[in-house]
């Protein structure tokens, strides 16, 4: 146990991940693993609330996404890698919350809301609805200070912290109430132009190869109203300089937009600055992604150890949770 | 492992039992000992339901509720008594069930309909919602054949088969669906004619000794239109009718139904009747259920047993669900 602040958080299984999964959370976490104490979890149960009946699809996509985790530089050594559901007392601590928390406040989750309009879902489960719970559960489970969060998942930390209160105020303080780290998240376009994401097949993933990245970047969409060479363009429309603006140091990004202000350059001249800026990083990770995918067991094994370390540090929470709600003759 | 089918009920840990929760379940339960495999438990997770912040009454509630249990008859060497919260398992089965139930069942459930409405609640908790959710993983878990209810029990046996069905449909054959065994409750009412219960003051406890028992009958209300000891009473409007049709042998109550509506007899002696033939049975049960109150450690040793082998139980079941959703790489 260190005296380090801890954080925690997670992300379902969903198998390869895209570079705006990289940039929104996981290089983040990467950073936050030198000051902090850190547990970043597999969300296996999260992902049944919409998917149920893939679940087996979920083993080969923890890999996938485990392989650019190490990737990316998380560090078992460091931080506590674990799967949920090789947790189960989150499950225990989730159940126990329902008891305390109103429906009012799940109902009125944003982000619940959004998913049963955007799913179309005519009637959705008990499980959706109670999803920011159960993240409540995994949340103070560990205790942490701090929760790295992107803007729209800070009502989720506000209600965890509503939970944490009505159980230290029903029974007795157990729960310091976490705060929300908010994560600069850059703008990350895909290939078209809209929010990157692999189910619009725009996705650039940290498992591409270089000449797979220059594939998808070379006819990337552009500025529309740029339609010829001669023509000049406005960088602040282009979804290219973008990722210039994530990838290209100042001079030469500042160049490639003047280039393009004054139909200076053309837009491939500027995809192939933005690809010599952004190639070596991702490959780097890319190499290390791929040594640890050929190495399944070696994934697994990790996972196994931070789901013990983990487990470890839940078993000790829910002693304090039962000792404080007290409901068995002793 | 016996050959036998089994069954599987629960209660509440309500404290001292009366002679509404006898004749409506235990005296039931009992006799299940002889025919099935029997599976009782302390429902200590569905108390939070409604009283939370009161959870600290639960461990006496439970000597107490226990010693009227084995004072009624159930045997801890046939049955498997045992405590919700000493098998978190539930949590776990109840969570997993959560992601294929639709809202919509849990919001159609008529007793948590009632519930709402009685309690007066403006916002129910998300547990209470999904009770019968755990309901129905308290039951599947241990793959009974037959759940004993009351009438209105039986919504929540439909629902339990269909989560059963959906849990089924979704991944793989798991969970055989139980059938209700109806139980035939009989009419019990207090001491002041309305059903008998522990809030309204009108419960007759199986740890009453005789002398409060008769000190409870005698001033028991019986049909109001009998006002003098020369109006001739109806039985069938008398609420200490209603008692001598649980105790009382047919010869001796047919001479007190003929003496009621002839004013050959008054309410006095119509209430001695029903005193001899009631005190001696449930002066039994008074005298064994003291005997383990007298010995808690015996009581909680018992639960602690019961709830070791039902854990095991439930840890197979557990092995076979997880194993048809299969979330961690192995």
């Amino acid at each position: 146990m260190t005296s380090k602040q801890r954080v925690l958080s997670g992300m379902r299984p969903t198998g390869k991940l895209h570079l705006g999964n990289y940039l929104g959370a996981l290089d983040n976490w990467v950073r936050l693993q030198e000051e902090y104490d850190c547990f970043y979890f597999v969300a296996s149960w999260h992902a049944l609330t919409t998917d149920a009946e893939n679940s087996g699809q979920a083993p080969d996509s923890t890999i996938e996404m485990l392989a650019d985790w190490l990737g990316a530089g998380l560090d078992p050594q460091r931080s506590t890698l674990f799967i949920q559901s090789l947790v189960p007392e989150h499950a225990e601590l989730h159940l126990l919350f329902s008891m305390v928390t109103p429906l009012g406040w799940l109902e009125r989750v944003p982000t619940y809301k959004e998913m049963v309009e955007q799913l179309g879902l005519e009637s959705p489960s008990y499980g959706l609805l109670g999803y920011p719970l159960l993240q409540a559960a995994d949340i103070l489970m560990y205790k942490p200070q701090w929760v790295p969060v992107g803007i729209d998942q800070v009502p989720h930390v506000e209600l965890t912290r509503e939970v944490a209160r009505r159980f230290n105020n029903t029974w007795k303080p157990v729960f310091p109430e976490p705060g929300a780290k908010l994560t600069e998240i850059p703008k990350v376009p895909g290939t078209d132009g809209r929010k990157m994401s692999k189910s619009l097949g725009n996705a650039i993933l940290l498992s591409d190869t270089p000449e797979e990245i220059t594939a998808k970047v070379k006819p990337m969409m552009t500025d529309p109203a740029r339609k010829r060479r001669s023509d000049p363009g406005t960088p602040g429309l282009c979804p290219v300089f973008d990722l210039h603006k994530i990838f290209t140091p100042d001079a030469p990004r500042d160049a490639c937009a003047t280039g393009c202000r004054t139909a200076g350059i053309g837009c491939l001249d500027c995809k192939a600055v933005l690809l010599t800026h952004m190639l070596p990083p991702l490959a780097g990770i890319r190499e290390r992604r791929e040594r640890f995918a050929a190495k399944p067991r070696e994934i697994v094994e990790i996972l196994h150890e931070g789901s013990r370390r983990a487990r470890e540090f839940a078993k000790k929470t829910m002693d304090e949770v039962r000792a404080v709600i007290n409901l068995e003759p002793k």
